[in-house]
């Protein structure tokens, strides 16, 4: 990898890249186009130029990118080249669901345990990882490595559990509780807040309703 | 509302806002300094009057904001001041966890049904909606006013089923399938990709991890 640095805006676009380019491999696609790959991104040939260019020499003129290459490099950047090791707490229908996306082992995220506090969860069963008890937390992160732990439980139980995980030395959350966490600085966050994606969707519908009352 | 053109960043920052206002009118607190939110937000205070200036004189030097107006300011051009009649197509945990939020409920987000193909689904009701067969989706939609379809399908199936949503007329998509959907123009998405939302967390990881190993 070049040392260079690499956008913010950049990053933020590499996940999608990432996806399209998994996709292609998986159909057998080897090389492509920046105007093809433009095509079914939605984006124009010449920023997927740019920010491909990021990453040397992938592209040839009249050749395209190779896509195995690409898609290898891109992961690298990712860090999706090593494992991590995820324990979800929370068991309810949103720890579940994620508890079920084999696309995440996959690409190296690991499920190492489930919490909860409910008892009647107590050694059910998803994916052949069994359902814990939270007062288990504490002994389970020192006797395993844990990288990310995913918090999917509500907002009230979210500031004992964090401090929980944090004071154990996982240095990395995923969190889909709907406030924002009290972390140190040396932990890393990443939020999804449902409720701002479905604001965001009702202000776009608003707005299209506004500029038809003007026409 | 004036007709000042607010920038895409503010509207970007306008849901968490209205989280912040929120818990403070739930908490009985009825003004607040730009310096007191900017310590609970951990966002500049410059930035807040900058960012909430765009919605008139809603902040006095010497008072702060008024919590009340400034919640139902945010919430009308969020769109949340009206009703939105939404429909779940994929009963799975995640779809279930959806239907389960009561707080999109108390936003104006009324479910009106849920829809599967699992044969086993049909007739279980969740929060006294029942999840019906998706043989039912198109007459469904001509009987009931549909504003927005939240897909939380496989992405194999989501092709099929976006395209009876916006063949009969919902003209809004929310969407969790792990695919970026072909729609016509008039037809708004907001997409909520969760395995990028993981990508983005472990390239911080990452990085991390090479600042490290250089110093």
């Amino acid at each position: 990898m070049s040392e260079r640095k690499i956008s913010q805006a950049v990053i933020q676009r590499l996940p999608r890249y990432y996806r399209y380019l998994g996709e292609l491999l998986e159909s057998g696609v080897e090389r492509i186009s920046s105007n093809d790959l433009s095509k079914r991104m939605k984006v124009t040939a010449s920023q997927i130029r740019q920010d491909l260019n990021n990453f040397g020499g992938f592209g040839q003129q009249g050749y395209g990118y190779n896509v195995k290459s690409l898609h290898g490099e891109i992961g690298r950047i990712l860090g999706l080249d090593v494992t991590h090791n995820i324990i979800i707490i929370g068991a309810g229908n949103l720890g579940q669901a994620l508890a079920n996306y084999t696309s995440f082992e996959k690409r190296g995220f690991i499920l190492k345990g489930i919490f909860d506090v409910n008892p009647r969860l107590e050694g059910v069963t998803i994916r052949g990882v069994k359902i814990r008890m939270i007062d288990e937390l504490k002994d389970f992160i020192h006797n395993n490595e844990v990288d990310i732990a995913v918090l999917t439980l509500p907002k009230e139980k979210v500031a004992d559990v964090t401090k929980i995980v944090v004071d154990n030395g996982v240095k990395a959350i995923w969190n889909f509780a709907h406030t924002d966490l009290n972390l140190p600085s040396d932990v890393i966050v990443e939020n999804v807040h449902l409720s701002e994606s479905l604001m965001r969707l009702s202000y776009n519908i608003s707005q299209k309703q506004h500029m038809k009352e003007k026409n």
